[in-house]
């Protein structure tokens, strides 16, 4: 259970840009950010940034740790402006981190820019090739950089024209956000992977990488960021180009099942609603005689309620979660390991005991962490223990921008289900459907990438 | 909604000892009592402290913040022992914290000895004062100095009887452990008002302000410390010792209601449980028309799915509730707040638009959560918006070593519920009633101190 | 090399105290103190604190870290007030330090008080005893609590007659700063073993363990506090009492040598003044031929120019001190050890290769720092060393608030002059004689404690 | 006093790098790195770094703050390899700093490489278009970026041939240690004005800006890098290799009088012996009547004690530096301001009252610094001041790396001598002459940079 952070899908990074009438709001620009990166701190909890500019030059803020850690009060009022991008990042390597925080902020000939992305080029390896050869030097393992030099190849075009060449470069997923000192850019793959929504607040327009950013400062969504579009943001207002030809939708359908917010909606879907919408799923599917439907939280919360609704079992809170989280953490000796220890979970046994339980949970990547689950549940008493998960078993590692486990640790590769019921120690254990899933979301199937489930890979991998 | 934490009663500290069999687990004192405080974290976020003992000497480190913050590794590795006590608390005052922050650790004519309170000696000034008079001098402002100096006047006498004679002194509420060199002693209030725990592992002992600190070490609950109860533990076990007698039971009610963690059972109630019913009766009670049930996350979530169940309405996550909370917070200005700034609660407007709402929470205080929440969720789209509280007006300051607002800012003392309802724009506001709430914690009203509900308060006030 | 700092003799605390006309300065108190600490810093590097007051209110602050590091701009605008007293300590113990921290502030009878404490009471433990039998109880090991208990006892008196009664019970050494609400008082044990001396500014007076921190402020000498003399310091002025009667004075002779900042004047001498005395008259005692004289910096720099003066022998910089030191240091391995590691001095070749050389340093404790110094200069060149030391053998530990090493650590217990010669490598090793030491300070050996020389210690020791 | 800092010349950077033996000191790089960087602190406070190689991969560490702040145990461990280079630098701007950290560390078209630079490149701007028009990008406003770039833009041939191209197009100032994975080099510009050594440890090789850094780990200095001189080090021992025809040499003649630490030798000159010799010829040329000689410590110090010796007057402590400076610092009113703070320096009375004193200065920048120096001497009752200062005025800028002031706040540049004596409040002034400095330093004015003084740039200024 200590390695519950590591037994999920981890998002990588989430962004954030605002365009703000430079006259009525000189210097608003970093407080908006603040709360719109504080209300995407779930993508990313390793590091931020904010790259401000008051139409002249470009300011930066970056450091590790939370974004209520690394802007305060004296940050913002350093940071005068009305234009803004953000970053929040979480990354898999340890130190070096500060080299890899984002926004980059470059000069190059034209001026200076700054740049905020989320995703993953696939083409990366061969792009860093070609630009070492005519004589690039990377300071950074970041994507970003990969775009800065190859916008700068480009620089005697305009900005948005330049980005338009460097998308035709560019295989992967992409959401991104891009400042210079006067303009405001996004922009997302021709597959529309990763998510970036445009957002409207008194005639101003704000970018993230979702609309609960925009909720938070009082904005209203607009819409999404279309496959392969560029929206440029300026004194002129928002201007749209569409570059490379997008050859279909591909939303990464993990963001529904776990990443994102509950109250984000992203491409037209909002997130509890298709939470809800799996577990009913779920219902229908593996109907299962029970006393309690119980969630393993947060993420689980909102099938489990489906589950519940449709399946007429109560749903209760058989599981809590500790909330209090600090920096840092005393790992248990074996013995107490093999005691039981329940630091982040406890089972609450006036709930469980003697009951049937159905436990929704929203994926299994390891197993280890469910298998503690069950295992502390039987100890409080449960009678029975179901497990429901909302989402296929994932199989295949993501290319486009998702910490997944390698292949050899998902557990849905080495086992069949019945293994890994019989290794988590529950009494059934049910995946939706691929089906099913899509029904839940609306029922195109064709419009997600499922690329973690199918491994069918919408954009090909090097 | 930024004064959010002001506006709940705030429990002051929670306690936490431990004696482990001393040939057996020579060390592991402070990793058992890190697990302990953590999981009591919930009772004071401001400081912790953590006193060792390893037969011989006893040791102490304390500091500002979460325990995680506090305690590390290399803390553990410095106090080596098999005999401990742990305090967190919450305190009002701002700077000045350290001077006050627990266990406190004495020298006097015995030797040494920590102490950790939880709770309020009504007296204090009295007592104080006669102690000053005897040449005392105090270096803080807690009541576990004021402790600490009555056992040290009964010093000739064994400590177990030096504290039966300063229970006598004392009044008010305590739920206390003191440690010497070699011992472990718990104590509670005539009337039990402030809870404590006694739970077995291994034939060890621990104590504990609540059950799941047992749970997370793996320990078991034998019994909750009687009104007026001492237990003594040290190598030859646990004795236990009837001090002044005591005079019926005065459990704080609010522990059921907000204060203690789901997952805790206190003096026989399961918390979850408890609330639930609470819930239920709410729904009794009070029947409204509605398409949804939703909670105001997280302390209101159990009440709401007991009214949910009994009402056959469905409960829903209509409020989610950002959980990264770093060390600083971004103020915003007056004109975001107008707009609706929604940092730390966000509507979900999938699921309330158009819905008639039933919101639940587990109490009013100063009514600008309230009024706050009500206005997010009919911007979101709310047709209406009941409000169900599960505790009945709080009329009353508590003197028991809970923070409640003065009398003038508790808003039941200035409106009526009806004005209440106008002040935060709720199409209905409904309190459970005093005896509803009895019924569903069992039936017996005469076992708790709801002082903060009936002015009517057990220990008198000087 | 690297315990150069343990092998000095450590002064163990600094005092300092401010009392400013209200009407005209009333928020200047802390500042001042601020630039007196920072004053005195040499004289304790370990923890700081401040008590100020406005009046009515006494607020303190303290924390580990040198003065800079826990008073800043912050700090100083929260402690408005026009009365101060503060605190600069070493400290032999690691860890618990923050407990000891000074300034102490109580509550007794009579209302708030603040006690800062330089030197050491030599009948602590048996007035520990008599006041635990009392009742008392010890938060603390710092003997300001132990005088807090005292002066409580005596509470009903005015604290200047309180404080009388207590100077009366305690033995040692004793240099104390003391401040009510509306007081300011300072006294000083009857031998006056530790300093303590007053100025003026503006006509307001200061308290301070050197004039050094008078001098920061702008504030003119006025005399020192004598031996058993309580000058108490409020809105009508100063007024001075005897006390106990004074047996004789014992001014601790290694101020001079040692201890105290050159700019300072302690008890009519001067400090640098004295040293460079000590330095010719080692050249009387003991002419050696040479090329150069040097100093170990920066102690012995004084008494080396005071050889050079006097024997024509030129003074030179042979040896150069790193001035920058952090926060951490990495040990070197022994491999490197070997090679000579020169971080903290390092020798200049140009200066001392081929050189006769005559090295002037204050004092010699362990031995181990003259070892490796002398060692440093052969392999730099030098043709001779001949180590020249201001003050006798030092073979007697302090017992007045002085942290020595143990009798068996000193060298001068275990080895004759010549065989200590012969340990650290010189030439010659020749330290000043008693008499000598006499003659340099004026003649009067009366006035001085100078028990780590000769072992007659003026306060007998329990 | 209190902008004492910004009243001096500033040294840029220091620099250093180690080429281990692998198979005998196989993680041993760090260590040394760290003692390295610690004796070259003085050249740069504000930020450190530090790159290792193990032979296969590059790691970096840096952070602003000392040597001791950033590199500690921890660090030393998690850089195991037997070369490194670091880099200690002070900047001119605040904030942003980390961004300019060094060393940079690059991926190009061959691999991996650090960068540390000394010194400024004049034609930067100019370089840094080129360069933009190919592409290139900057992240940093280095010039070791600078230098990168043009690195990888010669990437296909061998590195010590792309820097020997590269040399060709920078024009100014630089000493610089490369590193690759397996190899080391350093590099100094073709009039050798920024200083950089070679030194030798068992076989090994070491490089650093001054040879303090080499005695501080028991390494000899063999030799300096020659002006334009390339010098390659790795398994195979030590390459030499030169590049650009060095046109004459230009060594900073500031580093003699103020930069370097005394107890280093650059170019052949031991920087305390040449201060030494500056004093004596200021004595010669500028003899006065006065009855003690004092000196501006630290930097002043050898030049007093040269001009004490010719002069026979002697040389005494008339002013004590504070050691404590800690991380903050209260400003003080102007009030107390005029009172006269001494905190960081304070005239010892008793050596300069009623004295004739003549105080020996390094250099006056603006002037602030030395007026209210001879204020304080003048308030100690000094009776006369001879202000002697060991460089000649300094009139014009550095270009080379160094941050003087600017040209309008340089008193010379605005007062004549007797203005700057009146200016300062002094009896008499004087500079010494610039025939003078060249004999001191023996001899050959045609081997120095003294443009600060003359306006004769060696290198011509874009």
């Amino acid at each position: 259970m200590f390695d519950e952070v590591k037994d999920k899908f981890r998002d990588e990074c989430g962004v954030f840009g605002i365009y703000l009438n430079k006259t009525v709001y000189p210097d608003e620009a970093a407080r908006n950010s603040f709360y719109g990166l504080y209300a995407l701190q779930h993508r990313g909890q390793e590091s931020c940034g904010l790259a401000i500019s008051n139409g002249e030059h470009i300011l930066l803020r970056k450091g590790m740790g939370l974004v209520s850690d690394v802007i305060n009060q004296e940050v913002i009022e350093d940071l005068p402006g009305h234009l803004a991008i953000g970053h929040v990042r979480y990354s898999t390597a340890g130190y070096g981190g500060i080299v890899n925080t984002q926004p980059l902020v470059i000069q190059y000939l034209q001026g200076s820019m700054a740049l905020a992305y989320n995703g993953s080029i696939t083409n990366a390896r061969q792009l860093r090739h070609r630009l070492a050869e005519g004589g690039a030097v990377f300071q950074t393992t970041s994507d970003a950089e990969i775009v800065a030099l190859l916008l700068a190849r480009y620089a005697k075009d305009c900005l948005e024209n330049a980005l338009a060449k460097t998308m035709v470069d560019i295989e992967g997923a992409l959401a991104m956000v891009i400042m210079t000192e006067t303009k405001l850019i996004g922009v997302r793959d021709p597959w529309g992977i990763r998510p970036l929504c445009i957002g409207e607040l008194n005639g101003d327009y704000i970018l993230a990488s979702e609309s609960s950013a925009l909720d938070t400062i009082g904005a209203r969504l607009v819409r999404d960021v279309e496959p392969g579009e560029i929206v440029a943001i300026d004194r002129n207002g928002l201007r749209s180009m569409q570059t490379v030809k997008p050859q279909g939708k591909a939303h990464c359908i993990f963001e529904y099942i776990y990443f994102a917010r509950p109250d984000s909606t992203i491409d037209g879907i909002n997130v509890t609603y298709a939470r809800r919408e799996l577990g009913k799923q779920l219902a229908r599917e593996c109907p299962v005689e029970a006393d309690i439907v119980i969630s393993v939280p947060d993420s689980g919360t909102s099938a489990a309620l489906g589950y519940a609704e449709h399946s007429g079992i109560p749903f209760q809170q058989g599981l809590l979660k500790n909330r209090y989280v600090g920096r840092t953490f005393i790992q248990p000796t074996q013995q107490m390991r093999e005691m039981g220890v329940r630091l982040k979970l406890n089972p609450i046994r006036e709930i469980v005991e003697g009951k049937r339980v159905i436990m929704v949970d929203d994926s299994i990547v390891r197993g280890t962490t469910s298998r503690n689950i069950v295992n502390l549940l039987r100890r409080a008493g449960a009678s029975e223990v179901h497990m429901m998960v909302s989402s296929p078993p994932t199989k295949h590692p993501c290319y486009y921008g998702i910490d997944t486990s390698s292949r050899e640790e998902l557990i849905a590769n080495r086992m069949t289900p019945a293994q890994i019921c019989q290794y988590i120690g529950a009494d059934s254990l049910y995946h939706i459907s691929e089906q099913g899933m899509y029904e839940a979301l609306g029922g195109n199937g064709n419009i997600f990438c499922t690329a973690c489930f199918t491994g069918s890979y919408p954009v090909k991998i090097s």
